[in-house]
């Protein structure tokens, strides 16, 4: 907990961007969703309260476009007792939420848009419509438009840095997570395995994208691994410099 | 040890095929290759001693088929001692090769065949053209031809008991884990996950093939997590029945 508190700080100091923290669950053969894509339970009943509780301790959530067009996630802290606590020490009863979506089109009536109360930042590209631009503004989001086919994500990451966010928790989908980490964005990254197997070649994992070469691989450095009760496994990384 | 021993006597009681045990060396983000397919390093040194032990300990090998064209795998013990150990117990030196494949094309003078000495069996199917069948008894390899498009691993498995197979290890890759998990033919899962991130939505993971729903997810009995001074993290898991 030390570590981490110093870790936030030192990052605050230096870093022009919050401390991004990835957090996923994943099958034993490393898929976190099934090849239909429909966001398939994987966590087990203790784990959703630690990811609760991730939720409750950052100041931003971030999905990126498929996760957020797909799955429709609420994103808000689940227990009554953690948002009336970030009450208590002067804060928003949930973590703002933050998509990065190059072409959004996010329904009017969607959770990500109606379950708060929070404040919503979307990053997109030009290829978003106008009729989505309005529609989000009309909302409140705050919306943040690329001039190029894809987010910038180092301005994106300093742009909710100026908007006080500290601490980003990230909740994939597989791509943004691998763009996040390629371009050495990330901090930690924490993976719930639970002890299931989906298979399936087409199935998404922790980081999609284009891949590295094994010599352009990126290394981790393992701080724990816990093994659960539930019969997961907690695995827990940070990111070697 | 104990719980292991029992486990093969009371498969080789009342099963009709081998011990099945998979072994995989995977990233933090459950890759088991790069994009590129080259078989690339993710074991430590010690992993790599640990699979020799495995290897050593078993009395076949197994891969399949685009593991075998691709990666040209040797498949023998490394370590002297521990083949020397095998012969002292009776053993051949190596265990034996196993290829799954349904349209051989195995080099005359590829790694696969010619390290050893060791037994080799091949099953594949009608696709394999009879130059390679040729080729196959030539070099002494023992072929199993189905008359089928995909070979029938279930019949696999009862012909390597038939030829006194008590334990089978598959090295991969994830369609061949794929589709014996699926039909209930593994008993042990082990995975050294490396601190390491490959990426690529088209990298190979431990279980490919066509993938399940969530409501046909294999479940996993969780044996043991081990954290590894160099960063892995060894998981043991045990199929539910």
């Amino acid at each position: 907990m030390i570590i981490t508190f110093f870790n936030v700080w030192l990052y605050n100091c230096i870093m022009n961007r919050p401390f991004v923290f990835i957090n996923v669950a994943m099958t034993a053969d490393g898929k976190i969703d099934t090849f239909q894509r429909k966001g398939a339970a994987i966590s087990s009943l203790r784990d959703k309260e630690r990811v609760d509780e991730l939720r409750a301790g950052a100041d931003a959530v971030m999905v990126g476009g498929r996760t957020l067009l797909d799955e429709d996630p609420k994103l808000t802290v689940k227990s009554e007792v953690l948002r009336a606590e970030r009450v208590r020490r002067g804060r928003p009863p949930n973590p703002v939420k933050v998509g990065v979506v190059s072409q959004a089109n996010i329904k009017e009536n969607s959770q990500f848009l109606t379950t708060g109360p929070a404040a919503i930042v979307i990053f997109t590209t030009r290829r978003t419509s106008k009729r989505q631009l309005s529609l989000l503004k009309a909302r409140n989001v705050d919306v943040y438009v690329d001039d190029a086919q894809q987010v910038n994500l180092e301005r994106a990451l300093a742009t909710l840095k100026d908007l006080g966010i500290e601490r980003l928790m990230v909740e994939g989908g597989g791509t943004l997570n691998f763009e996040l980490m390629r371009l050495g964005l990330v901090d930690e990254v924490t993976a719930y395995v639970a002890p299931v197997i989906f298979g399936g070649e087409s199935a998404p994992t922790l980081a999609a994208g284009s891949g590295l070469q094994r010599s352009e691989a990126i290394s981790l450095h393992l701080i724990d691994a816990e093994k659960w009760e539930d019969g997961g496994v907690l695995l827990k990384y940070q990111f070697e410099r």
